[in-house]
């Protein structure tokens, strides 16, 4: 299995998961240092979650502090740049979505990589791909985004459920996660945009 | 020790409180996939903390998705049948009281039987039956029972202080299982009927 | 190292945050086991997660119950006690400014203990030191202190930071303990008594 390759979503979905941590830190007109918090606290949440549940400890952060300095580098940014309030929200929405689109599937795999079955491994998707925020809009003191009347679980799922069974019929890694992330990303970016629920 | 009727009452207390994680999704007018994802996280998120405290891991569910599947199920059955709203939150009140009751009992055994002292066992009882329903209230935005005035907490450590102390007296497990359940249920119910604070 | 020392200031520290969680679930108007749970997540919640993280299971309290007593006997006093409501908010501020100062310290100690690198060191003693009090926050339905405008995270940032520095440079624990405590401990201070943000 091409780790680097899901090495690289995972980072990039820690990211962008600390960029929405670190915006709602900005809605909060928090200091930097609270957007530090709120970032990482976003970006590894949803994966020491999954770590944890699986026992895979110490948590991916001790062990590879890189994600962690993604986190805070990216909160710092933010920070700087975070100028325009009016846009903050959608910002936010749109790149969540990315982001869980991205820990579906890259959670479902460290669940099948751990030794899971496939129920399983769906699940740790779809935990991953939604604790993150709920962490974050609690941390934060907004109402979690998976309350939301729009389609968001739904979303995770299926991006989680289409890279697991794909996997499971012996589709090659890159398919299954180009398949995965693009299904909960279509799905949820629909929602949004229609204002499904 | 008769395993299989503790995992039977566990998986009982599990459903139970997999409904009431489902009835706030209801609150909340979530979807289908929103009931599962609050019925699970309830029904199996007080287990889990104590797994986690305890170092037993991966986790039960993970090691045995029976009990996942089991709240999946329950949730989406709620789905389909939660249509009398204003009973909900009584239904909610009084299931949760019998999973309260269940899991300061189980939660107490599982701490035992990894080794622990009483002592101990009796504050992962309270624990295990308590934050299933606090993870519940947080995450559907909802004020957490624990901080309701009616007597909660208390019932809890009864439940989980008798079953102990009956099994370090060498009372058969069957015996203390119903008297730790029957005495945290009855103060509970009687609490929620008067009114008790 | 002198454990015994650190660990005096570790329950010294569980100790202040215990009777911060207290005086929440008296501002709650909770019962005497009300009080017992909110000062038991409060004061071990930090150092809980710091243990998972690090996956040093099963977690301190569970290997050494006396600090969960010391959080039990500790909130049982304040329930007693705690009976000037007016100067509740005031004695809580003061009291986790304490807590979060010894807290940094002792979790940045606990980390280069387990063998990490003084980066998540210094991450281990921020997240110890400020996740007591948003556990006792979210559980009592407060806004997490960590949100306000005075400066919170950067205190505790600044005390973890000193402290794992001067070990660094080869200076004796009690040194470095003397001087992370009181950098922080000065800092959040200043930003409580002149409302820094």
């Amino acid at each position: 299995m091409p780790t680097s390759w899901l090495t690289a979503l995972d980072w990039f979905g820690i990211a962008i998961f600390a960029v929405t941590g670190a915006l709602v830190a900005s809605r909060k007109r928090m200091d930097i240092f609270g957007f530090m918090l709120l970032g990482a606290a976003t970006g590894i949440g949803g994966g020491s979650l999954r770590d944890v549940m699986l026992g895979q400890l110490p948590v991916f952060w001790v062990k590879e502090p890189a994600s962690l300095v993604i986190c805070l580098v990216v909160s710092a940014a933010t920070f700087f740049l975070a100028h325009i309030p009016e846009s903050r929200y959608r910002a936010l929405l749109w790149l969540d979505a990315a982001g869980l689109a991205l820990f579906c599937v890259v959670g479902a795999d460290k669940a099948l990589e751990a030794g899971t079955g496939g129920f399983i491994a769906v699940a740790m998707g779809v935990m991953s791909a939604t604790f993150g925020g709920v962490i974050r809009d609690i941390l934060g003191g907004e109402s979690p985004l998976v309350l939301r009347k729009e389609i968001y679980v739904t979303a995770a799922l299926a991006g989680a459920g289409a890279y697991v069974g794909l996997i499971g019929l012996g589709v090659s890694n890159a398919a299954a996660t180009g398949t995965g992330f693009a299904l909960c990303f279509t799905i949820r970016a629909l929602a949004l945009h229609y204002h499904w629920s």
